[in-house]
């Protein structure tokens, strides 16, 4: 019961092909359907209810294409909407949050472990209550950085000005001593080397995009739902908005060139 | 000929509501009803396709409350789609570029002027092409400031790493000795002191708002549509994301309460 069918993936903009670039290195016999939803980019800042009804819809969206499976590629979707689009499809889905939770209860010796991302990521309180769910004494320091995605969306990706802002909003996070910091939000990879510099090297830095890809293989291992190999994988990119700035900023994400970008209109 | 129909204003966000305080100011017996668009904010990082699209929706929905005169009080708006309006609707439209750019020209001695934006308005070249065409010896210095907005928005107005990230954008444009600068941003107020610190006393900033309110009394006169003035004004506000992060962020813009306030799913 192998299916070439292929997997979906949505985000925001450009932040969720850091997922897409790990799947393709875990599974690189996949075929690949992702949304961005650039005209509406950034989620981070904004309701449930609209993160919910964007999420809706671009779930919608994406099951056009027959998917086998989607993936929730945005930490704000992932934190606000998962359960209303579990409950919504009958598609497997997961999100990016268990996936990155996990890593860092593997990782942390003293139990100390810091979270960033977005301001609905952090104030919806779902990283903070994974992990002590999870292990009930861990200490979670959680801290929104509104800033980081319109910095990275900016390019500005080892500006001295980039190097002060993240001071700024990680200054407080050093002196909790932690061991072990989630990057709770897809664009932060980009800015890895800066927070490691600010964090020192005594704190792991968890970027779930690679964890999120182990778990897509073991779901599609579940079902039994991986690609035969008998077909060349495909890869084709929406967005909402312009396809040439995506193309441009979203291979610095992925690693790679974009070809294949389409704008849709319906959502 | 009077009129007591309120007009119109759109924004892609918050930013407007410095534009509502000069109307409310200049025009005091005027009802206005104000549509932020803050699930799609901010415009100014997106493509023109978008930005036209967008406007044209919010024109659309403010023409349903039989308003007088349309206010385009988002800047990347009236540089990318001002035009577009015009030619759709029938009612009078005014955006904010051409009041300021007046404004400027009038101040500026040494007609060395500086222009500061969103990437899509700089881009657009509207102002550059706007100054030069009203006077061709003027010299134009234009920049975007693409993290203003979110700085703003993240109610980051006076701390220590605002004025370092206003520096760095801006000190190219103070080696340019220019007197006169136009913040063609409606976000942009809420850091005029900053700005200010920065540019020193040679440099007059020009803040739109004042003469967008003065543009829209001479609109109504010139068309005998001002309010009676004997029925109190009304405010109405409509957004399209949470009512409440509007009615708490908003009150900065418009320096007092917003009351008043529903939230719309028809954009």
């Amino acid at each position: 019961m192998k299916s070439d069918r292929p997997i979906g993936i949505f985000d925001s903009g450009l932040g969720g092909l850091t997922v897409v670039k790990e799947i393709i290195k875990t599974l690189p016999d996949e075929s690949i359907i992702y949304f961005g939803d650039t005209a509406r980019v950034p989620y981070g800042t904004k309701s449930k209810k609209t993160i919910e009804k964007f999420s809706l819809q671009n779930t919608r969206f994406l099951t056009k294409f027959k998917v086998k499976l989607i993936v929730v590629a945005c930490n704000t979707s992932s934190s606000l909407a998962l359960n209303l689009l579990k409950r919504t499809f009958k598609i497997p889905i997961t999100g990016v949050i268990e996936p990155g939770v996990k890593q860092a209860l593997l990782k942390t010796k003293n139990e100390r472990v810091g979270v960033i991302g977005t301001r609905a990521t952090i104030s919806s309180g779902v990283y903070q209550k994974a992990l002590t769910s999870c292990k009930s004494k861990v200490k979670v320091f959680a801290i929104s950085c509104p800033l980081f995605v319109p910095l990275v969306e900016e390019g500005l990706l080892n500006k001295k000005i980039t190097k002060a802002i993240v001071y700024d909003y990680l200054e407080p996070l050093v002196k909790k001593k932690i061991d072990t910091l989630i990057l709770a939000c897809t664009h932060y990879p980009l800015i890895k080397s800066v927070i490691a510099g600010i964090m020192g090297p005594g704190v792991q830095l968890i970027d779930s995009a690679g964890a999120v890809a182990g778990k897509v293989r073991c779901m599609l291992d579940e079902k039994g739902l991986r690609a035969e190999g008998r077909n060349r994988p495909r890869y084709q990119f929406f967005v909402s908005d312009e396809p040439r700035i995506f193309s441009k900023e979203g291979s610095k994400f992925l690693g790679r060139k974009i070809i294949n970008i389409k704008r849709v209109n319906n959502v």
